[in-house]
């Protein structure tokens, strides 16, 4: 049984330390936020994740959801019960707009509670994502009418939401989709095509299921432009609103995955049997590439989040299990008697790197969800649009660094529990294989690290991303009051030079047409970027442990500027290995044979 | 299904080029095995192991093995025959003693003859690789009774050998075992204890399973100098050497594992039905440790293997998947149409990354067998010595750098497949699952690293260490004959200077006493050292390719060039990186709070 203590402390500390909420809690909206009232809910949800879906987590991935003969999703055993408490505890909806019965929390506080839930279950938390996801695609560009008939229920989450993007041939290329859309007099439209991958396609906890699918609609151009965006309920409403007859679409079969078995990956077909699938469409007809992407960055966002879970969900079972392990005497010391593994300096070694990328991404993904906040409800405009492009930037960087770490970070929480991590019934191989859909799903991380370095980084001719730089630098000072920082900010200072040559190399590359040396240098590009803005957070976070008043938390703080310490002296310094690969250039990735 | 092509050219290349297979093949007793017989040998396994154990790698992993009611394994549907095949083909006894009806090819041969097997069939391939252990323990430590009765019959195949070291309280620490021998007047002893994780413990394609067992005698001291190493059959032998009744032994349970399902993980039980397991002594009691650990060099190096193997495995399906699967037109070309995507720079990327790695892996393993050969059969003593002192350095470094490689690069090779990658019938999850084994057993890579540092580089006062790395530094100067490797010389130049400095660190540490910040630094010390062995290696391979005569395999020849600058300027500079982490001490681990 999986077992999750929400790290409270932590979460509470780098979300008044590194994340601001207190200047979050004072933008329009959000006033009822304030830090006590976050640490009072963030208590109750961190009950609910530990004690309601935590204990569900390996029984979800034993059983696995499966498809039943009457063409619905069974999921395991426990989760129709478990999702019934969740509808009732409101936590889902908790950053959601008030408006349709959301708790109207700030995305920072909602992104606490999406970690809890993915740390402590997160194949079952990919329904409530995909859920949002529906509930902020249908509020910024649906109708009226579908907003009254929908929203409320989706963000109780009464009904699931999902995504219809890929089809077999229309993968990462969303361009190639061929799924056809056929209006009909009364304005709706009737759908046609195959959507595979469709994560909680289907289930067996709700009423209604409200897909959300890209089609072309007749004589619309090929590629990306001629897209629409259609909201296709599985049943569709009668008059008053409830879930009536069965929509033309069908669940055909479940993949067969590596990891997050609860989680039924669905291949749909729409307007197999008869007249076409009822759908309506969401915000203008070709517009749904746009409206897609509204709701990926979020979804992105959310995505990266499975990186910290994960890496936290490894390091909490690591660390139990070499606590508890007796094994081997001390290296070099006089006691005759075996210790437990937690005392072998190479075990630190390992639990540390994952304590310490735990909390770099949890800072890096605070950071991120406050930019968000700010880019909806900053004062003036010009705060929002200058949030939305630095969130922009973030985007993939929090993605594909926090996933690959993630997928990381289970492999050494594995590695610490030696043969026993191998055994499936331990769980940490369950943390292994369900953080590896991550750097897959929601664009795969190469193609966010071309996104950062072909969209994002010439935003503004690179002044978005040399702004952060220079936020970033300002830390050095503060670190320079402190002694023992000395060692971190030498390798900071050192980091933040090595990214600023980096960036200009590209700006110089893309400002010249020149697109291969970029593009072969994007991926090594983000993981340096990431790893240094980790260090940079993780710099903010010793620097504040340090000017707090030492009665409090004591402990925790003195932690806190350890592991700080840990990442910037054993871990930022591996981005500069990266500078050389990043300058390599394309050439030999062009002259290879591969075939 | 897996399909597996050998990589025959790339196999005789580093063979002839880098671990100079002529001067194996001109000591005593390897006559034979001079370069075209050797290409003609390698090309007859590599149709064996393509055509009879890759088909079988699927199945082998849907089905797995399990226990029948019978006390017996079943292993899958096919691997019957297919053993039978193997026995009859002569391929595992390759490289073993004629003396016993094996090839008596040098073990640099065999390493290549494993190696196919551990691609098409990884968990098959155990079976294999313990047997060869056993056959070499009985060998070198076993009386000639044991001699005659056992080995031929192991070195055919047509019994099976097994290691039986780790007990429930008992893994890295194998001093802390518990297993009772108690010696009979006949000279035999009776076995009692509980042994796991015993791979391939059991099974039912032969008629006999030849356990090696630690155990304690009766009055033996704690730790590691009380354990002895016995001999325990399954089925005890009848007079006229046929294996007779059941010896008192019980196959208790199979592991639930991550993956490698085709072998079955016993937990075994001696003793527990009646007067205990016969058993017979091999060496001297007491010296079980000694006589283990001989086993466990070549294991370690088996092991090693097993990430060149995974990588290998790895790269040739995701190139596969590459180059059939269309998606997205290349970015910054004019072409409207979707190409391969092993067109787009980031997923070629990703392939000459694993490309790389392999082929720096591979020419690391044949210079470690090559290394071994000359430790068993160089002239004069001396030179023997040398070699095993070299080998000694370099097996810990094979065992960990690969298999931490291995994961890595199954890993990489998933994501090449996107979302496919993730559903199990693509089979780049099984590589994934498959692969995470070898940085756990035969020594965690954490203790391979403590080996490497505290054991290792002490040798002759760091004479072992030294030589190696002025041996590498040799080829320097071959290089700077050829401009288009001077990037990679300059990297080679620094990563060799980077290498020393670390080195001589250490050394002043272990010189002054202080074991924990070598400790700390040994995991990191080891991926540098591995990281610059493979580029000393890598260079070497292309010089050599670019001094043969261009008129044969020239295609070959310039993509070994090719592969070796992008492990030169892309991979290698990462080493750089490390230097830092190496120097960073052990005070933070030692000082974290870790409860």
């Amino acid at each position: 049984m999986t077992t999750y203590v929400p790290p409270l402390q932590e979460h509470n500390f780098v979300l008044n330390h590194v994340a601001d909420l207190e200047s979050v809690s004072k933008l329009n909206g959000y006033q009822h936020a304030d830090p006590a009232t976050v640490s009072t809910i963030l208590e109750e949800a961190g009950r609910f994740f530990s004690e309601v879906m935590a204990p569900l987590n390996r029984v979800g991935d034993e059983q696995g959801s499966s498809l039943g003969e009457d063409g619905v999703v069974n999921t395991p055993d426990g989760f129709d019960d478990a999702y019934n408490k969740l509808v009732e505890s409101g936590w889902p909806g908790a950053h959601l707009s008030a408006e349709w019965g959301g708790g109207g929390l700030p995305y920072l506080v909602g992104s606490v509670i999406q970690e809890m839930f993915k740390t402590s279950n997160m194949a079952f938390s990919l329904c409530g994502m995909l859920t949002q996801g529906a509930v902020e695609a249908i509020e910024k560009h649906g109708s009226d009418e579908l907003k009254e008939g929908y929203l409320e229920k989706l963000v109780s989450g009464e009904w699931t939401g999902t995504m219809n993007l890929t089809e077999p041939e229309a993968g990462s290329d969303v361009g190639a989709l061929r799924s056809k859309a056929i209006k009909q007099d009364d304005g709706s439209y009737r759908i046609f095509g195959t959507k595979i991958f469709i994560t909680w396609g289907d289930q067996d906890l709700t009423d209604n299921v409200i897909h959300l699918v890209l089609a072309r609609t007749e004589g619309a151009p090929e590629g990306t432009r001629g897209i629409s965006m259609f909201l296709v309920p599985k049943h569709v409403l009668n008059e008053d609103g409830t879930p009536g007859e069965m929509n033309d679409l069908k669940i055909v079969s479940l993949e067969h995955k590596l990891g997050i078995h609860a989680s039924p990956t669905c291949v749909i077909s729409f307007g197999d049997e008869g007249d076409g699938a009822v759908g309506y469409l969401v915000g203008e007809e070709m517009a749904g590439m746009r409206n897609m992407f509204t709701m990926m960055n979020a979804a992105r966002i959310g995505v990266g989040m499975e990186g910290l879970a994960m890496s936290e969900g490894a390091y909490q079972q690591a660390l139990t299990y070499a606590k508890e392990r007796i094994q081997g005497r001390l290296v070099g010391g006089s006691d005759p008697d075996s210790v437990a593994i937690v005392e072998h300096l190479d075990v630190r070694r390992m639990l540390l790197t994952i304590r310490a990328n735990t909390e770099a991404m949890r800072a890096l993904l605070y950071y991120a969800a406050r930019t968000g906040d700010l880019s909806a409800h900053a004062e003036p405009e010009d705060a929002r649009e200058d949030a939305s492009k630095l969130l922009g930037l973030l985007t993939p960087i929090v993605k594909a660094w926090m996933t690959d770490l993630g997928v990381e970070m289970a492999s050494l929480g594995l590695q610490v529990h030696g043969g026993m991590g191998y055994v499936e019934e331990t769980g940490a191989a369950q943390f292994y294989r369900d953080s590896r859909i991550a750097p897959i799903y929601e664009g795969t991380n190469g193609i966010q690290a071309i996104d950062l370095v072909l969209r994002k980084l010439p935003i503004e001719n690179g002044a978005v991303v040399e702004s952060l730089i220079t936020e970033m630098t300002e830390v050095l000072s503060a670190m320079s009051d402190h002694d023992d920082l000395g060692a971190f900010r030498d390798e900071l200072t050192s980091a933040l030079q090595d990214l600023a040559d980096t960036t200009s190399y590209l700006a110089a590359k893309l400002a010249a047409g020149d697109l291969d040396d970029p593009l072969a240098a994007a991926s090594p590009y983000l993981r340096q970027f990431g790893t240094v803005l980790g260090g940079w957070l993780m710099a903010k976070a010793a620097v504040a442990a340090k000017s707090e008043p030492a009665e409090h938390d004591s402990e925790f703080l003195h932690e806190k500027v350890i592991t700080a310490r840990f990442y910037g002296e054993h871990l930022l310094p591996q981005a500069r290995g990266l500078v050389a690969t990043i300058k390599a250039g394309g050439d030999l990735l062009a002259a290879a044979s591969l075939d």
